[in-house]
């Protein structure tokens, strides 16, 4: 992976995904004690920044190859940005998703056009009948992180913050990612390598599920204990990814760890003051910058908000926080 | 008024006030039967499109006017557009505000540098204690929409959303505009008169509180019979301007009023479709386009989200609503 390959997937993107705002607001400055800017993934095609890294790797694509569709499995976000992309490229794309997931992800997914096999998570085998499918009809699997085309399609997020951060005159800042297999936050670490020499990417994730916290912290790969239970469930993965680990480990600052509480009450916070909408995972990287300043340095600091696809009853719960 | 106004406040307000992106989503053209772009002024600074006319009218004062201050009557909208204007300028802000306005409105014009002055609506004569003010301390008082400096800040969404629609290939559309005195809905209406001749402005208001829609059907201004009572409270004032009515009478189409829940349902729905907040007043354009398809032709429609400053309260009734 260098830079080249995320500037070609940006070449790919333009004009097919949004340039997303970088936010800010002075009541969140004054929380924070430093300047906060906001990169608002939320406001992405599909309400999340799946959508670039889908796009970049469907983009990428032998066209005969492509023509035959792709394959994701996925119950969140990863598979609306790859069902929206598969559609405007005109081609097939089918989901494998489990039998029990909500009503509503599926149907949205749906509703981008994509085909939905269910599965019955206790009884069938995930990667058996994905294996079958693609054999079947000839589809590309698309995964979700460990995979360059993916990872350069979400590096184009980093090229954005570097370009919009310097026009806000921050040229040296923490720039805090959400975090779950790194995709994410591999690919603005490379970013920032090649165009923010003085920007330093850093993963955030929830209490508990720090899996790559805990794997920068210790030199290696750790796995999550457990991998359900948690409000930030959309970014909970097993793992850092064999790619994105590495990225990682040579570029990136300490992880953070938030509580559910707090990624509720950074919910609540982007609602009142920058107005955009935060899912419970989209909202770590904004509430390790407002409580957690002590592990932060200097002047300014860069936040993404990854998502905003939540469900109405849990944003209630974020609205309903102490303010 | 005429267009060099609205261009001359786009050079100052370059750099100062944010372009806001023209959103859209398959499922909100899906419920509207036609392409829906959406302009959502939420995210313009302050959380509503009032800075830009703030922003242009302070601008506009000459220095040594302006370097003694402004004085705005407001618990809204237009309050904190012209807390936050004056602040970026330099110069003091003095708010008149109802001594029984939200604790969270006066905190949050504070909290943007102003001097609140509080009066009681009983027993204090508002203008009187502005008058007062203004004379003291050399105040330029800044009025809400019918002012021409405020009106040309505000057409200059109109000019971003005539660029922005004929990238995404829009040229011909109904521009449906939330409506309150009518300084957004003239600001655009000229803005499209001079640049985009397939584009027309419309009012949209909140049923019961229609003064523009009526004015405009009946060739004249006429009042609404009360003033509060309504969700939308943030758009109802007490009948169109004598320059914003004239404007919108030349160049708008006809006004369009929604009800008080199809208002939240449009709240929920980009809520969960576009991820930004609208408060109830700004969500009656999209409201209109959603509800009221059979009041509008063409194949496309625009509407301005024009605010997101609304109470958690508020919002969690919108999520509530069925979907």
């Amino acid at each position: 992976m260098d830079i080249s390959r995320i500037e070609a997937a940006a070449r790919r993107l333009d004009g097919h995904a949004r340039r997303t705002p970088l936010l800010s607001s002075p009541f969140l400055d004054e929380i924070a004690g430093r300047r906060v800017l906001v990169k608002a993934e939320c406001l992405q095609h599909t309400g999340s920044f799946k959508f670039r890294g889908a796009w970049s790797a469907i983009s990428a694509l032998d066209p005969d190859v492509r023509a035959k569709g792709v394959i994701a499995f996925s119950s969140g976000n990863h598979a609306q940005g790859i069902a929206a992309a598969a559609r405007a490229h005109g081609i097939p794309a089918v989901i494998v998703m489990p039998s029990d997931a909500p009503a509503a992800k599926v149907a949205g997914t749906r509703g981008l056009g994509a085909e939905v096999v269910p599965y019955d998570r206790a009884t069938e085998d995930r990667d058996a009948i994905g294996a079958r499918l693609a054999g079947e009809r000839g589809l590309t699997l698309i995964k979700p992180f460990d995979e360059p085309e993916v990872i350069a399609g979400q590096g184009t997020c980093g090229l954005e913050i570097v370009g919009q951060a310097a026009e806000a005159g921050v040229t040296e800042a923490d720039v805090i990612v959400c975090c779950g297999g790194g995709g994410l936050t591999s690919g603005i670490a490379l970013a920032l390598e090649a165009y923010g020499p003085d920007l330093r990417a850093r993963p955030a994730e929830p209490q508990g599920f720090d899996d790559v916290r805990r794997s920068l912290a210790e030199g290696g790969i750790r796995r999550n204990a457990a991998l359900s239970g948690n409000i930030c469930d959309a970014i909970v993965t097993p793992q850092p990814g064999d790619l994105t680990f590495p990225i990682m480990q040579r570029l990136c600052g300490p992880g953070l760890a938030v509580s559910e509480d707090e990624a509720l009450r950074a919910m609540q916070l982007t609602f009142r003051h920058l107005k955009i909408v935060a899912e419970p995972g989209g909202a770590v990287a904004l509430a390790a910058a407002l409580f957690r300043p002590n592990e932060i340095t200097g002047d300014a600091v860069i936040c993404t908000v990854s998502g905003g696809n939540v469900d109405p009853e849990v944003f209630a719960r974020a609205l309903a926080m102490p303010a």
